[in-house]
Parts: C-alpha cells; structure tokens; sequence
C-alpha cells in the first residue's frame, strides 16, 4: 500500500478526530510529542465550541507533552479526562479547578493498564514518528513513552512525521513489551545497554489513516546552570555515596535514575565535572541535557532512558554527533524504563525530587497542600520501590522561606515511611535505613529540616509523643497539618 | 565433621548468645519459627536482668513467630529492636507503649536489604530445621521466609531440628536466591510451581554452633468457618471475577494471593464450594489451611508461598499426606514468594485486608489511628503495587459499628490512590480504575461505606469539594481526622 497517499495536512487530519474519542499520543516530558494535530485540534474544538456543539477527547500519554497539545487542548476546552502526567501551567490550573477529570498513574504501569484492559484502550493514537515505510514499520522520535502500546491497540493512528532528525535518530529505540500475564517471560535485560527489541514498530498499515509533515522541535527549556542550593544536596549526595562504598555496602557498577528537575541535573553535573568521579551508567526515564557533560567530560559508560530531552542546543549538538551518541544511548517503552523486574535487577541508585517530606519518613511529589497537583507522581515510584538505593531530594524550604518542605504528615502520601531510605536537604542529609519512626523523626529534623523551621518540629514531636495513643508511630491526628493549615491560612507555614 | 557432638540443649544454646547480638530467626506467620532456644532465651534474659545485668537482642525474622518466641522474649524485655513483622500481642503492647523499636518492613525487601547492607547482617541465625547433614546441608521446615538470608550471612548459627515432621517435607522447598546487582539475571520462575532451586540450605557447618532437639509444632489457632460479613465479601468478589472474565478483561490462568485473615479465607473457601469454579493456583505467601479445602475438592492446580501454616489438625492432614501434597505445593524464600519481578510477570489476583481505606482511594493496612501498629504492612504492598488486580477488602465497620472502615483520610498510609483497583466490604464492591479522585469518592461512599457512615461521609465530600485550594483532590486538612479524633475522644466515630 502507498502511504504516500495518506498525507495530509494538521487540519484535514484533524477532521477526523470525533467527540468523546479517547486519543493515545506520544511523547513522554516534552521529547517527541505530536505537534501540528493536537494545535489545529484545539482550533477544531473552538471552532465547534463557538457554533455550540460539544467537542472534548481523552487524552493518554507518555507523560507530560508541549504546550502545543497539553497547553492548546486545555485552553480550547477540548480535554474531558487526562491520564498519567502533565507539566503544563494551563493544563494544570484546569485539572486544580475541577475542570479536566485527571488519573495520575504511575508511568511504569499506564501501559500494561491499557493492554490489560483495566483502562479502556485508545480510539486513536497521534504519534511523532521520523520515518513510516509502507508496510507500517514506524521509526519513533525523541521519546518511545506508551506509543507501542498506543499503535497497537487504537483502532486508528495518525503520524506526525517530523523531518528535523532526519535519520540521525535511527537505531536509538530498543522497541519491546514485556509478554502479558499468565504466559509471560523474564524480560531479557540485565545491562543498561542490552538491546531485546526491534528499532522501530510495526503497526498494520491499514490502520494509519493520516500522515502529517512536520518539522517544528520539541519545546525545551535550555539547561541552566545549578544553584547553589543544587549544588549542595548534590555534594551531600556525591559525599554519602562514597561513603557508603568505602563501607562496602555499595558495589561499583550500579546504574543511576535521575529525576528530572535542577537538583537531579545537578547531580549529574556535579558527577560530570568531579575528576575523580569514575564513568557511571544511567538506567532512567529521561536523558537529560546533564547527560552530554557527563559525555563529553568521559564519563557515561551509556544510558538507558524512554526519553530523550533535547533544548535546542544540545539537540544541535546530537545532530551533529549522531553516529557516536547512539552508541551510548537506548530508548526504551516505559513499561521497560520503569519496569519493576529490570529496576530490581540492575540494582538502580534512585535519585527524585519531593514536594515535602514528613518526620516519620514519607514523601509527597505530587500535590501541594494535599489537593493541588504540581505534575504528578510520574516515574519516582517506580524507582524509588524497586531500586537498591533510593534518594529523596528538595531545597529544605520553599516560596521565600514560608514553606518548610519538612512537615509533622505530608498533605499528601506517594512513598510511605515503609520504603523510604535518603533524605537530602541543602541542610543535609538523613539516612533512614533500619530506624524505627521515633528515630527517623529525630534524624529528619536534625540532619535535614531549615533552622527556621526545627524549634517547631521538635515541638510537635514532643507534643505528638506525649499525646499520641500509640507510641510506635506518635503522629498527633489534631496538630499533624498546623503547618499546612498556618500557610493556607497566613502565607506563610512558620508560628 | 561430625555435627552431632554440636547437640546441646536449649538452654546451653541460649547461653551462646550475647547481649546486644542481632538474631535472625525463621518463621513466616507462625509456621517454622524456632521454639526452644528463643523460650530459654527469654529465661536466661530474666535471671540476668533480675541479677541486674543488660541483656537485649535485635531480633529479624521473616515474618510473625508465635508466643515461643516473640511473646517470650517481648515479656522477658529481652528485645530491643524488632523487624519486619510481628502478630503478637504482648510484642505488639510492648512496641506501642515504645518500649521496643520496630521497623514495619515489606517482607520481599528484608532479606534483599541484609544481603546488600542496607541492615546489618544477623551475628547468630536460629532456624527451625527438619534434617541437617553433617557437610552443612540444612533442610528447613515449615516456613522458608529469610532462613537462607539469615544462613548465608550470620556469622554463627544455631538449628532447632524439629522431629515431628520426620521427612513429611523433604522436597517442599525451593531454596533460590536472586543474583545481587550489579550482576543479577532474571529469576528463572515463570509458573507458579517452577522450581529453580535446591531443596536445602547448603551453609558451612564451621558456622553451626549448636543443633537443639526438639518436636514442638507450630502454634497455629485451628481454621474457623466463614463469618456472613466474610462471605458476603467473598461473593462481591467471585461475581466482580466473573463479569471482568466475561467482559474479555481477565484471562484464565492467573494465579492468586490470599493475605491472612478471615476475609481471604473467605474467599478460598467459596472457591472451594462452588461446583463451578475451575481449579485455581496460588502465588502468595501464606499457604492457609483454607487452601486443603480447595485440594479436597479438586480446586487446586499449585500453591507456591513461603511458608505452611497448619493447625494441629491440619498438620495430621497434611502428615497423613505429604507425598500427594507435595507435588502441590512449594515453599519459597520470602525475597522471591513476594518479588515485584516474579509477582508482575504471573500477573497475580491480589487479596488483601485492610484496616481503613479513605474516600479517595488510599488504604491503611498497619497503624489504628495512625499510631499504633496493629502487625505491618507484610506482604500486602509487594502484591498490591505489582499485581494485575488487586483486592483489598474489609468490613465496613468495627468495634460494634464505633469505627468506621471507610473515612476521609487514611490515619496511616501503606497503599496509595495511585495504584490501588479494587475496594470491597460486605455493603459492596468499588472498581477505582481509572476513576479521578473526586470520582473514586462517590464511587467508594456509594458502593463501600456502611449507611450508618455515608451521610458524614458525604458530608465530608461536599465541605472538602468547596474549600479546599486546589479541587483535584478536595481534601480538607482541616477536617480530613475529624472521625479518628472524635473515636479517640468518644469511642465513636459516629456523630
């Protein structure tokens, strides 16, 4: 079949798109999500709007896409239901308003829930691609997120072919699913490099429906330099990690998984620019710019991750190395990137940013004040569960000082007291390995809450340990959320 | 080297250990758990303490042990820390009146933690053994838990070589470790009665200092009939089973995990009585006694766990027919019977019990009131977080109606509403799949909370629904403990 005769523009393909349709689009945190369709979407869903008649999808993702779909779906009141992770600032304020129903998943299982029925899969899938032979094998873009999942179970799918790569991104994808239960096999990776899959994905043909040229980047933030702040956790990190490996309890060899944000970049560029740091390997979600320093300085062994995010710089700098940085680099699906079986066994060191952590040892990385949605759980669980080692990372306060990011009870729980290992504050840095809750608490408060802030916690503690009916975690249920309530109520969490 | 001279009694073998020592001892959920050595400990520790002199221990174990041990020792103030789980009630008074410290573990991690140094390793193992060779061949006994673990790494060991299963369970267990990173390959079990082990313990017998005598069965309160509220439950599921097998959205084959418990129970032995339920296998931790039932009626293809929990008459039963049994059953170390690798790839039906679940989807499995440990988190959250459905069940209400099991915000958090499927209680069942947070509430009030509750509840929603800041999920801070604090208060959580 000639797909040939399938182009068409963003807007004609948009036509075919109907109300109530639950799309699967790809990209995963602003890497090689479709442009051009989901904007004249929007447009379409104005237009449709203005003569009065309903037109809202719901929208499946990797995780968080641009804003010329998360952002332009949102503000066209075209998104009834979004599911598993956004970023963007309009996108946001919807779902906080109560005004887009929003599911936010772990990113590792999205896709085995679409493949096992559990969520109904999607009617269309949007894909960027970088190249679609006429026997529907497609070549992915910068991220591989939930799009095989997506291409194989939507009824329909329209490709986004985007010329910028040209071919400079073939052979970058390792294009597996793990076997569905009850007949399933180990997945075969056992090395952050292993290849078990194809380079691209085949799809039956006469599903595409739609072709669009396109060629426009992926909107990314350049990488800015770390703070200081950064900087500091990063030294507590890098300081304990030696640590520990001079008590033997750290082998060499265990790959890292770096959050995104600038605390997880500084790390990595702590990492980079340390002489003394031996090559590290990386088994992650998302290659950052970070990772090119830790290239160029020699000191990445390689790098596995379901997205790569480039500014228009270091993509730039990919193009023009193309050939070597393949070498180094493997984009995986995430039910591979963040699978529970390959995390375990590759003994990953997990590094993630929370909102707030609380004394007894659980951590909050999605909703502010319990309620708001920042972004959304994303990939950290599944890191922060499965991995050998597991960090927790946040500048100690927040909003000029009127939020302490260590509280009495997170406003809201994603990784419990019961899994939890490494604090770090710019403050410092608590292990919690093996303490009971009453020993965790006082470790928190003293290696890695604000000076500001300690007087009170150490007087909620005593208060809770005095009035608590159990003493084996002494949380007091009437003054745990004072704090959250003070800031809600003054601006400001400090007495 | 001849271990029979290595034959002491109990109490010379207690006085082999130190103050301070940290002891790892076997025993999941009262199977396999040494007797003799941890009573005489407990004697030993009263005359030095009333002689004035310290003597505490650090105990692991694999799960919960019986009075022989943990209740013991816990009344002998012979214990300092305790970790990963306990059942008994003066260990669990002594924990929360904060006299004992204790860690409330996953048990899938607890051996992983000891082999990588995240804990310290055990300096004395006791372990409940059936047979020991004298080239260091252990073979253990009714539990495997972190026995191997606790064999490999403790610096001296000491066998309980318990008569009374003669060699009923020779060829039960399955004694495979996985590899530890960096170097780690897939673990080899792809059905449910794989065996990728050996069926002992090979240790070096320089290790053993002392092999104690002893024909004491487990402690394990006979099986009682399904209370109504159990069965209605168990109904809510079996019929919830069946439409999702209709619907297309469960393939048969899939392997179940049962938590200990009533509930759970329950739910086997319906199986068990229903002429039309086809035979089941079992990947889960406890083998109950429910599960002879399903034997007895031809309902059982395996059962894999990692420990045998029989009561005295089911210890006949199994006595009587060990050699048939055995082909069904086998007994794993804890680190593979709950290992997210194994358990996602089987796709496993989990059931667990919960103490409270909140309106928006999270569950507590561990603390009353947030405070007080009521055994652990066990084994729930390995299932729940990396099943292909996962159940967690429970009346709606206790203490006569004064509690209610669903409320506004969970006291404690094991099991967050980014990962939790399914809640049933006798008043129905509530599939959370896909649903946002404010949809879960309605979804969970209406279908699981008792009425006595639902007015409050409902109450709740539309108060949190209009204050709070951010509306993706409307918790109220202020109110969210409004029920747990008057139960504290009034002994009621009812208005």
């Amino acid at each position: 079949m000639q797909l040939s005769c399938k182009t068409m523009s963003a807007e004609e393909a948009a036509e075919l798109i109907r109300h109530d349709e639950i799309l699967g689009v790809s990209g995963f945190t602003l890497a090689g999500y479709p442009k051009a369709v989901p904007t004249a979407l929007a447009k379409r869903a104005e237009r449709l709007h203005a003569q009065g008649k309903p037109f809202q999808v719901s929208l499946f993702s990797g995780a968080s896409t641009g804003d010329e779909c998360d952002g332009a779906l949102a503000r066209a009141n075209a998104i009834r239901y979004r599911a598993p992770y956004q970023s963007n600032k309009d996108l946001r304020t919807a779902i906080n308003q109560g005004k887009i129903f929003y599911t936010d998943a772990h990113l590792g299982i999205m896709g085995h829930w679409i493949r096992s029925g559990a969520l109904p899969h999607p009617t269309t899938a949007i894909i960027e691609a970088t190249e679609v032979s006429d026997d529907g094998k497609i070549r992915l873009s910068t991220s591989c997120g939930n799009s095989m999942e997506f291409l194989q179970m939507a009824d329909r799918i329209i490709v986004e072919l985007n010329s910028l790569y040209g071919d400079a991104l073939a052979g970058i994808h390792d294009c597996y699913l793990p076997d569905m239960p009850p007949h399933a096999r180990p997945i075969p990776v056992s090395h952050v490099l292993d290849r078990v899959g194809t380079d691209f994905v085949q799809v039956d043909p006469e599903k595409i429906v739609a072709i669009v040229h396109t060629q426009a980047g992926d909107s990314v933030h350049p990488f800015t330099e770390p703070d200081e702040i950064s900087k500091t956790i990063a030294g507590h990190i890098l300081e304990f990690l030696a640590h520990e490996r001079k008590k033997g309890r750290l082998p060499s060899g265990l790959p890292y998984q770096s959050g995104v944000g600038n605390v997880a970049n500084a790390v990595l560029t702590a990492m980079a620019r340390n002489p003394l740091q031996e090559p590290i390997s990386l088994f992650t979600e998302v290659i950052q710019e970070a990772v090119f320093e830790l290239i160029q300085s020699d000191k990445l062994i390689g790098a596995s991750g379901t997205a790569l995010t480039c500014s228009a710089k270091a993509r730039e700098y990919f193009l023009a190395n193309a050939f070597a940085l393949k070498r180094k680099f493997v984009l995986r699906p995430q039910e591979v990137s963040n699978h529970p079986e390959v995390i375990r066994r590759l003994g990953v060191i997990a590094m993630n940013t929370a909102i707030e952590c609380d004394i007894f040892g659980n951590v909050n990385s999605s909703h502010i004040c319990g309620s708001s949605v920042m972004n959304g759980i994303g990939g950290s669980a599944d890191f922060s569960r499965n991995c050998l080692l597991g960090f927790f990372m946040t500048p100690s306060t927040a909003k000029n000082g009127t939020i302490s990011a260590i509280v009495p009870l997170v406003s809201h729980l994603d990784h419990s007291d019961h899994e939890t290992d490494i604090f770090v504050t710019e403050q410092g840095l608590a292990d919690l390995r093996g303490l009971d809750p009453v020993a965790r608490a006082h470790r928190i408060i003293d290696a890695c809450s604000h000076p500001d802030y300690r007087q009170q916690l150490n007087d909620y503690l005593n208060y809770s340990v005095k009035s608590a009916k159990g003493k084996h975690i002494p949380i007091a249920l009437d003054r745990a959320f004072n704090m959250h309530l003070r800031f809600l109520s003054d601006g400001s969490m400090k007495e």
